[in-house]
């Protein structure tokens, strides 16, 4: 199961960089149910991770048996898995379509059945530490940034991006593709006119959500699509 | 016959996904005049469709000779083929430029010449089933849709996206490229200023759209253009 | 002579074709100043044009020496150099930024040092044959369109697209790079603030136009740069 | 380490060029400090700068031993490096998403922890020299440039374009590539709502910018993940 999860974590971390989801910095990271760890790059560009730079860390922050050192903001992953039992994958990005939404104080909401996913709401944080400036380093940042996220599947960082999650690392791909898809339908829709947001009744959100796009079948076509679009990696 | 409609519907399926029409999601089909079956690809990204993939349906939704699947949205094809005699391809999609008419209430309309050929408007269907959500997948949604298009060339989907036809599969193609067109270009001119909607005289209509523009000539040059950009395909 | 000028048309067309100024349809021709006659490709995309394309058309629409036929609207051609004896180049295009206002009535003005050619006004062409639609197909409405065209750089084309010439090919596909450039940053600015428009004065024009933009220099880079970005081609 | 600047220089060039920054026209310098002298290109559009192109300049303007001239503009780096002791790298460019604050008033201000750099302000030129355009060529006008910039790290030229400025050559790509970035966010940002601009406290920007931001890791970061996505020279 390790090989596996290693596996779909560089390809999750190639899917962010060719779709533009991650440009240079940001991160994806997946937990492994059976040792209750982290697995997550070493601190460099998610375009040119590959297995070697994987490594293990403790829900606390400790990088086991290596000496290298994984991204500056690693808590957030870490306050997440910890709060979330349901979540075992996280991105955090930045993505141009989602800072319009993390700058300003218009909300996000479901504008299609691809974004139907967020019916419950984005919740936005902003309560960082004073000194330690628009990143989330601390522990405390990352327990409160938690607090915040609630039981949602995605959550603005305000003035810096966003975080998404999923039950698994293809389901977690799959939120982040159709979060990122509705801040752009969105915030083209804003442009045109007045926007007629998706319904939120609960038959709604479980046919087209639960039964349609996080199913299975759902999932595993983006995941299939969007991996057949990697360039061949020059070893 | 067949086997030229196989060919052109797998080179119909990478123009829709090599110009960004439809990323992973989305459908195309043709009617076989001769046996009045729809051909379709089972349940997979139009990127990837090859001949081992196109399906036969019939209009009650049955796969012939074959145990695989077809889209689930696939009565978006059936209902319009049942309504339509004068239809043979329909593409089904979401792409961008299109959605923020489909989540306003900014109604589309030509802005160009390109533009004419949607003179008679785009009517917008909304009459979802409570309990299948934003999607089109009950027989009784699909005729509800088929009646709303009514005689026109494209139609919106509330929340959703939008379906294009035609009388042949390249015209549907060239349909739908200048559906996407007119949306972007109304798009740009609606941030900009009030726009001159072009005009609907029957002989400005009939010397724009029915001599030029949707003449075989220029369907011809287009289907030429958009499929001579097709990346080489790797076997 | 004339060999040069055939291998330059078709690199216009290319580049023309790469920039994304002419996807599909649109056309540029060049005048030999020797046989007072227009080359200019058979009707095609612009993308695939090769030497055997290229046809000489009298200033009369006659095709010489041939049976192919060019493009539908060559009028605009031959009425811009029947009416220009300084332009031996002419682009006509339907450029995404451009559409905005061609559209809507807010005018086209220079915005910064580059689109300063525009110093003089773009003029906006709508006075189309009631019977022809929104193309330019007859002698009479190319008149009109050329004598609205005046002594000016570009041309809008209401509904449709514009017209953009040059004292040669390299210089008219500078002029159309610049005139894009301005339609994408004047759009741009528009939504985002009161734009401050480049000053008119008569010695702004000389040094920033004549001696710097427009000057041989500026010109063969520009022909150079987009030269270079070109695919290598597939024979 | 002449050779390093000189190739850290060529790379520079086609990061700018790669990442759409520079166009075509635009320049970029380093000073070496041994020397007091500038090393820049020929000029010659960015994107096909090789070791071969790179002259030495003095900061009064003279190419030390070799006959070919460098861009009209040079003035702009001279300048900059007279005024400003502390900076050994220049880029002067007319990116799309900056131009809209170059030819509006609304002022650049940071929205994201990225922008958090331009916290002390984007100051605007626009004493051009009646005389010269809207360039900058005279000594003169390149004196006035400098004094607008004083000690920020950002100044947008009124009707053209903007220079960005750094400690070092990576320093001032990566000052580059955020200063776009921040354009292009507020840009966005101002078309959905009312911003929430970054903090401007001591603190928040010590942590944010000089431990993060613009820490020797994370220049480094920025410029291997732009250096790899460059294109295979073929020579």
């Amino acid at each position: 199961m390790r090989r596996r999860l290693v596996d779909q974590l560089v390809t999750a971390n190639r899917i962010l960089a060719n779709e533009g989801i991650i440009r240079g910095f940001g991160h994806v990271s997946v937990r492994d149910p059976e040792t209750e760890t982290v697995l997550i790059s070493q601190s460099r560009s998610p375009a040119f991770v590959t297995e070697g730079d994987i490594l293990e860390l403790t829900l606390d922050g400790e990088v086991l048996d290596d000496d290298r050192t994984t991204y500056l903001e690693n808590v957030i992953h870490r306050a997440i898995y910890r709060a979330r039992p349901d979540v075992n994958a996280v991105v955090h990005h930045h993505a141009e379509s989602v800072i319009p939404f993390a700058i300003t104080d218009v909300e996000m909401r479901p504008v299609t059945h691809k974004g139907m996913m967020f019916y419950d709401g984005v919740p936005k944080f902003d309560d960082y530490d004073e000194e330690r400036g628009y990143l989330i380093a601390t522990e405390a940042e990352g327990e409160r940034m938690a607090e915040n996220l609630g039981d949602h599947r995605a959550q603005l960082l305000a003035g810096h991006g966003a975080n998404t999650v999923g039950g698994s690392l293809k389901e977690a791909i799959c939120v982040t593709y159709n979060f990122v898809l509705n801040a752009r339908n969105q915030l083209d829709g804003e442009s045109l006119g007045e926007i007629t947001f998706a319904p939120e009744s609960e038959s709604m959100v479980r046919t087209t959500v639960e039964e349609a796009e996080l199913s299975d079948g759902v999932v595993e076509r983006l995941w299939e699509y969007l991996s057949r679009q990697l360039p061949e990696r020059s070893k």
